[in-house]
C-alpha cells in the first residue's frame, strides 16, 4: 500500500510502481490533466486505488452533511459558503469550498451561480469552511474548523485500514465513512 | 383540519372534536402526561394526526443532521450542545435541546450523560441551538438560530399540506421533511 | 424634539422646522448630498442636533471596539468584514460594514483595499457584521447580531434622552454611549 | 533577562537568581501562593519585573475590549461566557475565562455570579473564549481563537522588546499592548 500526498510528476511516477507490485495506491495529490485522471481511475481495475483530495473524515462528513440539508430545505433555503484560510494561501475559494459547492448543487438542483463563495484571508487561519443555509426566519449553519494538518493524516490512516481490507476497485473517503 | 398549539386542557378537549368530526390534527401542544400522550397517538388510527414539539423545518433537518454526523463520527468525536435563549426562558436545557441530544445518543451509541448541555441565558436571543462535535484537530459545528417565531408557522403549515394529502396515520415533521 | 427616520426630501422640510420653534433634531436619514449634509450640521450652532446612521446603541459600541482592537494589534492583524442580511437587500456592502471599515482604517492605518469586506444574502438574517482581526496563530472576532429593528428605535429613545439633557450642539451616538 | 513559564517549585528558585543579578523577569508560571506572589511583585522595585498568566497579545486585546462593552452596556446587557478546550484538559472554568469574568465584573458593576461561564470540552480544541453581550434584539459576541501555542511565545517575545527597554517596575501585557 502506498500513501501519496506529492506532486503530479511523482505521483505519476508512483502509480506505475504500485501496478507492477500489485500495491493499493491512496492518493491526495491534486492538479492532474484529463489523462493522468483517467490513468489514476483506471489503475481501480488493477489494485485497490483511491484518489481524495481532502481526506479529513469530518470535513467529508460535512460535505455530506451540507448536500443532504440542501436537498431537504430546497427552495425554502439560499445557501452561501464562507471559507477561511491563512493570508499566505494563494488561491481562492479553496479547493474544499469548491467541492462542498459541488455537493450542495448537485443534491438540491440548484445552480453554482446562486452560491456564493468568500473567501477570508486572515492570519494563519488553518482552514475553516461554512455552509450557511438561509431561510425566512431561520439559519442553519455547518462548519468545520481545522486547527492543524494531523486531521488529513488522520483520514488517510483511516482510509489505509479501509482499503486494506478491500481488493482492487475504486474507493473514496465516503466509502471509508460509511455515511 | 385543526392546528393546535395551546395548553394541554384545551388540546384535550380539541382531540375528542377532531376525532368526532372526522378532521385531521396537527398538535403542537406540550407538557401531556403518559395517558394523555397515548390518547393522541391512538387518534392516528382515525385521523391523520401529527404530533410535533417544534415544527420548524429546519430544526428538524438540524437534529436529522446532528443524529447522522454522531453516527459517522462514532468515537472520533465527543459532542457538546450550547443553546442560547431569552434571560426570560424559565426552563434548562430546552426541549428542543433534550430532543436533539436524545437523537445524537439514539444515533451514535454514546450515553446521555456524555453530551453535556450549556443553556447561555443572554439579552432576549429568539433561540439558537449548536452541536459542537469536537474531534482531534478538527470541529464539526451544526447550528440552528431562529430570529423570531414565523419558522414555527411556517413549519405548521407545510404540515398542514402535507397532512391534507394523507388518510388516517401518525405523522412526524420528519415526514413532511421527507429526509 | 423631533426625532426623523425619513428621506431625503422630508428630513430637508423638517429641519428648518426645528430650526424656526427651536426643537432638537435626531436625523436617522441616509443618502444626502454635501451640501444638505452641511446645512444639518450647521443646524448644531443653533438647536441641540444628532445625525446618527445607526442609532443602535450595540452597533456603535461594537464599531469602536474593533477601531481599538485594530490600533492596539497594528501590523499583527489583518482585518476582513462578514456581513449577512436578508437575500431582499440590495446594497451590498451594508452602509454599517463600510462605517465599520472607516473606523478600523482610520484607527490602524490601514488602507481601505486591505480590509476586504463579504457580503452573505441568506434568507431573512435581520443584520450580522463580524470583524475577524486574524493573527499569527489567533484570530479576534467582534460580532454584532440584530434579530429584530427594535434596536434602532431603543437607541434612538436613548439618544432622546441624551440630547433633552443638552443645549445646542452638535452629538453622535457616541456621546450617548460614552466611550 | 529571563523568561520562564515553568513551575511554581522552579519560579521560586529563578527569582533569587534575577535579583541577584540584576536581570529583568518574565514570569507566566501560575499557582503562587500569597506570600510567594508577594516576593515577585517586589521583586519590581530592584529588577525589570512581569508577571503574566497569559502573554497572548490578542487574549489581552480581547479582556480589555469585553471589560470596556460591559462598562458601556452597563444593564442593557447580560453577560456569559462559553470557553472551549481540549478535553484532556483537566480544570474548568479555564484561568483566562475567569480573568476575562473579573474584568467585565469590575468594569461593569456587574458581580461574579451575574456572570454563567460554560466550559466545552471536545476534541481537542486548542483555546476559544467566546463573551457574550445578550441585549434586547441584539447580541454583541467577543470571541478569541487560539490554534496552537504559538501565539503565548510570540506575545512573551514583544514583553521581553517592552521590558528590556524599562528599568526596574512591575509590567503586565497591558503595558506592552499599550491599549
Amino acid at each position: 500500500m502506498v500513501v501519496d500526498f506529492s506532486a503530479v510528476g511523482v505521483s505519476m511516477e508512483v502509480l506505475p510502481v504500485c501496478l507492477n507490485h500489485k500495491k493499493g495506491l491512496i492518493c491526495g495529490t491534486t492538479g492532474f490533466d484529463r489523462e493522468q485522471e483517467q490513468a489514476l481511475l483506471r489503475a481501480g481495475e488493477e489494485i485497490p486505488m483511491m484518489k481524495a483530495a481532502n481526506t479529513s473524515y469530518v470535513v467529508n462528513v460535512m460535505r455530506k452533511l451540507a448536500g443532504m440539508a440542501a436537498a431537504a430545505l430546497g427552495d425554502k433555503c439560499r445557501v452561501e459558503i464562507v471559507e477561511m484560510h491563512s493570508e499566505t494561501k494563494l488561491d481562492a475559494p479553496s479547493g474544499t469550498a469548491k467541492e462542498l459547492a459541488a455537493e450542495i448543487t448537485g443534491a438540491s438542483g440548484k445552480t453554482a451561480g446562486e452560491i456564493a463563495i468568500h473567501s477570508v484571508r486572515a492570519g494563519d487561519t488553518p482552514s475553516s469552511h461554512i455552509a450557511l443555509l438561509g431561510c425566512m426566519g431561520e439559519m442553519l449553519e455547518i462548519s468545520h474548523h481545522a486547527y492543524n494538518w494531523e486531521c488529513y493524516a488522520r483520514g488517510a490512516c483511516d482510509a489505509v485500514v479501509y482499503v486494506m481490507g478491500h481488493g482492487a476497485g475504486l474507493y473514496t473517503m465516503e466509502d471509508v465513512i460509511g455515511l
